[in-house]
């Protein structure tokens, strides 16, 4: 599965919030360089570009390398992505952004070919060719932290759908008539466990005059309601088990479903592993079908922060060698 | 993405409770020959391979051909498949079958390489080289009846998962305290949406004493439930509204991970397209991620009872042709 040319250099990027992550590296898992350089969208996509050409010439000056010597270029972003052209249809990082041609942007910044894609498939790329997922074939990657993202790779190629949506797991309905958050699906799993919902369960249930530890807190946090778990709070158990369930039969869905080989997750809230994900994982390993929850290996992500930008690099090699190297 | 090539004859069975549908046809889609025989599980998997050898052979007799002009077989079979090791699970039609190798049993009364795999992958694929999904790349296929099943096609090929489980659309949770019905998953789609749960909620609100045009039945059907709705019977709209509320956002779920070019539905329910399907691909249109479900075609499956049988011959076409045919 892991390619072993090491005659050409990728650049991998990943675009956040508020830093641009550049790592120049080899398809092969080698890294040369890398460079992070704070950012923000203020200045609209010239700005950014501008920015992340900078990233990108210091990631290369510090592997010793030209520009001239990179073959071509991945970037993950946030938010809704248009792989096949490279637009951001939007972005929750970046406001305003709007179909921006940011491959295109990037291209003539560089001069280099630019491919683009989702950060969630990015960081799900990256574990599978050089993290926790090497050489597995089928991978179901979810992250779990302020929403909740996923990605899928079938036969070791990332798997993007049809207009490059694919993998949408915190968007899965889990309660026909449950509440929206920030998706368009009732019930979504991420208006019910991720980081941001726990929260907001929390703050929901004091708003109600429940006892508890939270009352202390000037802000309720995801990380707050598990710091009063772990002090033995009533409310922060109920609104983390209620979540723990939540996740669980999502997790079961996707693994029916995707009826993957491994099961990576990652994301903020997989710190809390033991408090919060195993359970989830436990739930899951009882209610997939047939014995799938059995079968599947889960294991947490192991790239922490690089795992987009390495994800990067493996799109941009994979966008220039069609054949899965295997 | 249709083959072409026409020199080779293959041999497509779909392996019912009650009858198996054999077919004998081209890659490109030419049907040759076919026959009909009925079935029954209780001479146990011998009488029942035995059953299919007849229909194989009558089948190639009518094209006017033998066993020997024949390249391969592929088997459709409802329930638990692995497809790697031509393995029955376990099958709801044939029941006291336990890690059945039916593949092995038929290539031994055929002599010939069998190919098996589930009903509902075969049903997609038929479609998808046949039917209404011919020519797409990335295919949802959903069938709604007494269950509900699923497959997913991804770059025109069966996308069958790490067991052979992949697309279990009817087990994904859509509400972690709901019904189990048959499936492990709590409040898993099939037992909420399929039409044993149409009619199981019927029944069910029947012995509310809640008033009702079904009283006069003797037996609560999911076809009698659509038929009292026909004629503006409130128990019957309100349970068939609920369905239509679960599989709506059981859809938009599945939409929003497998991000399809095409959704196909077929299976019983699906000639209640009017009644129960178009509403819910209404809801799904709405709630898919971003604007995927304005963009998802949807069309009702084309191939009718023959899709199993037909998809089992471009099953047993691609097992031999590793490489897609575009």
């Amino acid at each position: 599965m892991m390619p072993t040319a090491t005659c050409e250099q990728f650049l991998g990027i990943d675009l956040g919030g508020t830093k641009i992550l550049a790592i120049v590296g080899t398809a092969g898992g080698l890294e040369m360089g890398e460079s992070l350089v704070p950012t923000s969208a203020e200045g609209g996509p010239e700005a950014v570009v501008a920015t992340m050409g900078r990233a990108a010439r210091k990631a290369v000056r510090r592997a010793g390398l030209d520009l001239r010597d990179v073959t071509a270029v991945g970037v993950g972003a946030a938010g809704g992505i248009d792989p096949a052209h490279g637009i951001v249809d939007y972005s929750p990082n970046l406001p305003g952004w709007h179909h921006v041609p940011l491959g295109e942007l990037l291209a003539k910044e560089l001069l280099l070919p630019v491919f683009v894609s989702n950060d969630a498939n990015m960081a799900a790329l990256g574990e599978q060719r050089y993290g926790a997922g090497r050489g597995i074939r089928h991978l179901l990657f979810v992250t779990v932290s302020t929403g909740i993202g996923g990605a899928i790779v079938v036969n070791g190629r990332l798997y993007e759908g049809h207009h490059g949506y694919a993998g949408e797991i915190g968007h899965i309905s889990m309660q026909p008539d449950g509440p929206y958050g920030k998706s368009r699906t009732a019930g979504a799993l991420e208006a019910i466990a991720s980081g941001t919902a726990l929260a907001e369960e929390a703050r929901r249930r004091l708003a109600l005059r429940e006892p508890s530890l939270l009352r202390r807190r000037r802000r309720v946090t995801a990380e707050a309601v598990f710091e009063a778990l772990q002090q033995g709070d009533a409310l922060a158990r109920s609104v983390v088990d209620r979540g723990i369930r939540y996740l669980g039969a999502g997790l079961a869905s996707m693994v029916n479903v995707v009826d993957p080989e491994m099961l990576i997750i990652g994301g903020g809230l997989s710190n809390q592993w033991a408090a919060y994900i195993e359970p989830a994982v436990d739930i899951m390993r009882d209610q997939a079908f047939a014995d799938l929850g059995k079968r599947v290996r889960v294991t947490p992500a192991a790239l922490g922060v690089k795992a987009g930008a390495r994800g990067a690099i493996a799109l941009a090699y994979d966008a220039l060698h069609p054949e899965p190297a295997d």
